[in-house]
């Protein structure tokens, strides 16, 4: 019988917390890290948490030649009573196996893997910061581990999740980023990976976020791969406009991805009387609207940022001013709220967070 | 000074060498292998030869999370005079090149690339073997390991050179495939990273691969990922057809590879007289040539099976027979031309093998 109880090793010499005030986006790790292993024979098996360490892999290993590989991302907020709180983790494992299936990766039992990251992260509770603005960061991860050439799904793979402390996004107050418009590289077609969270797609993505920098601009703004005229995602943000007063954002077409935060958004404005259409957007109908000065605001929504406001916009070789370069009261509300409530400063009517018992 | 002349540690033990007549495809690896390291200051650095071992990384390791990764596949052949060649290698660095620009990968020096290969492959001389359509297998490629979750390019990289010695594509003989032509799924689309030889071209293409499987087919043939009526590659490979006796294959559209076989295919055909027209090639075109009884013959091209012909097609549910299943005179004649001269059983008018001096 192959072990299938969750069995931990614990560090024996902790590491130095770092400085919450310096603290960079996935630099540092915590003491112990989450592992499973899959085999044909046995299915996924030996759920175990163990100090953080590096991993051995043969040369062959099949995820650096053929990168089948997903993974997720969120985050556990310390709230002011010292609380430990997650934000919708049973969502970033339901879209972990969607991602699985595109990959021909097989798929976990997402209620086991809860408990497995409830056990990691309260083992690492004092990993996860206190000052406004910081977070412990998730990152689960499968890869494929079997030691062959072969170009198919592997029958073998490790799923880990690892921890990792993480600043203020918005250290000098919530500035609004510049984006560019990318009318030339593609990050996904109808047919493709786009709706999944899977390593090849972020890399692919490099060269478009190179030419936004030397553009000045901050982030890229995808258009569709097949006749680049609608408008996608930022980055790696879902995106929003505000238009007349009321919410538009790309409706999920299967190259973008269903962000949890786009998901938390909609609710949370429908759940306040207000309606969100999910459609398709173009970026003529942006432009449009932001010369007839109808366009009022653009978000982005993620993870890391929850909430982050466009200001410019270049789009064909132009600049496009949006809203003054000033972040609008929606995405402000919608920056606070959700804050809030994975903090636990707010009320949580939806039974988004999950306190854990420390 | 960091090191950058080649370092060579031996293995103290050799391995036993597999036996030829039941060689799998990347299953087994020669005694050694070749690494050298990028870092932002030194470059790329300290090329060595050590004997093949696993990989230490860091579970942040980048590859692992944005598949910031691409490769290479060439082969050594065993002469009948005991010789090794080598197959226009430095096409395959050039290409490597071509694929670290696309990924944001720091690029190579290829003369030194290629000096590297050759002594590797020199000391491991042994695992070349020498039964009729053997080889060694030759797989370079680049991963990124700088150990954090940042989504932009890496700061640390490795290139890797794996030999694995490879049995014969065509035990029995060769038989013509089947293949299912894959109107929903997309490889790659216009502006993405179809043209580079990276990591998640090749996962994102499984789901593809299982569903052609389902229908008892070989490969997927893939469309455009716009329309999805024109032709791109057939699975890993190239594709050609022959139609009314003229050769006709997909222009290279920047999301199909350019494959080397390909290359050698065409100035092969057009150095003996015979003209081969690039260009965009539709599903429609296809099948009505081959109702008219016009489509002779199709044949994929790449380094693994060096020619393979088709001889059956799954199309919108229909099945199309091409020249009654049989290998063409085309393919047949490109075959033997191509592994006479890659086994240098045929002279070589072309200078594309090397011969290295062991
Ligand atoms: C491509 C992409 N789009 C959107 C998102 C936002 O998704 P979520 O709100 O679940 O973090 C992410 C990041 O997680 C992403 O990688
Ligand atoms: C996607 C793809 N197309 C075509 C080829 C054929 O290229 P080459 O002839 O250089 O082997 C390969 C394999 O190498 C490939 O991976």
């Amino acid at each position: 019988m192959v072990q299938q109880t969750l069995e931990v090793v614990k560090a024996t010499e902790l590491k130095e917390k770092p400085d919450p005030a310096t603290l960079k986006f996935g630099r540092q790790f915590s003491d112990h890290m989450f592992m499973m292993d899959y085999s044909a024979v046995d299915g996924w098996h030996q759920p175990r948490v163990v100090p953080y360490q590096p991993l051995e892999l043969d040369p062959s290993a099949m995820v650096f030649h053929y990168g089948q590989s997903v993974f997720e991302g969120l985050k556990a907020y310390r709230s002011a009573d010292g609380n430990i709180l997650l934000f919708r983790p049973e969502e970033n494992f339901r879209r972990l196996n969607e991602s699985c299936d595109r990959l021909c990766i097989p798929q976990v039992n997402e209620e086991a893997m809860l408990e497995y990251l409830k056990e990691l992260v309260k083992l690492d509770k004092d990993w996860v910061p206190s000052e406004v603005g910081t977070s412990l960061y998730i990152r689960p991860f499968i890869i494929s581990t079997e030691p062959t050439l072969d170009v198919s799904p592997a029958r073998a793979y490790t799923l880990m999740i690892i921890l990792s402390p993480v600043g203020s996004f918005y250290k000098g107050g919530i500035d609004p980023v510049g984006i560019f418009v990318e009318d030339e590289y593609t990050r996904s077609a109808p047919g493709g990976t786009g709706y999944a969270k899977t390593a090849g797609n972020y890399s692919g993505a490099y060269k478009a976020q190179e030419r936004a920098s030397t553009h000045g601009k901050a982030q890229v703004l995808w258009l569709d791969g097949v006749e680049k005229k609608y408008i996608e995602e930022v980055g790696s943000m879902n995106v929003f406009f505000k238009i007349n007063g009321e919410i538009h954002t790309p409706a999920l077409s299967g190259s973008i991805l269903d962000g949890i935060t786009r998901k938390s958004v909609i609710e949370l404005l429908e759940s306040n009387g207000m309606n969100v259409r999910q459609r398709q957007i173009s970026m003529d109908e942006l432009i449009a609207a932001n010369e007839a000065g109808s366009l009022q605001e653009v978000f982005g929504t993620g993870t890391a940022a929850v909430i982050s406001p466009v200001g410019r916009l270049e789009y064909k070789g132009q600049d496009y001013v949006i809203n003054g370069s000033e972040m609008g009261e929606t995405a402000r509300w919608l920056h606070e709220t959700l804050v809030g409530i994975q903090t636990g400063e707010q009320e949580d009517p939806f039974g988004w967070t999950i306190v854990l018992e420390t």
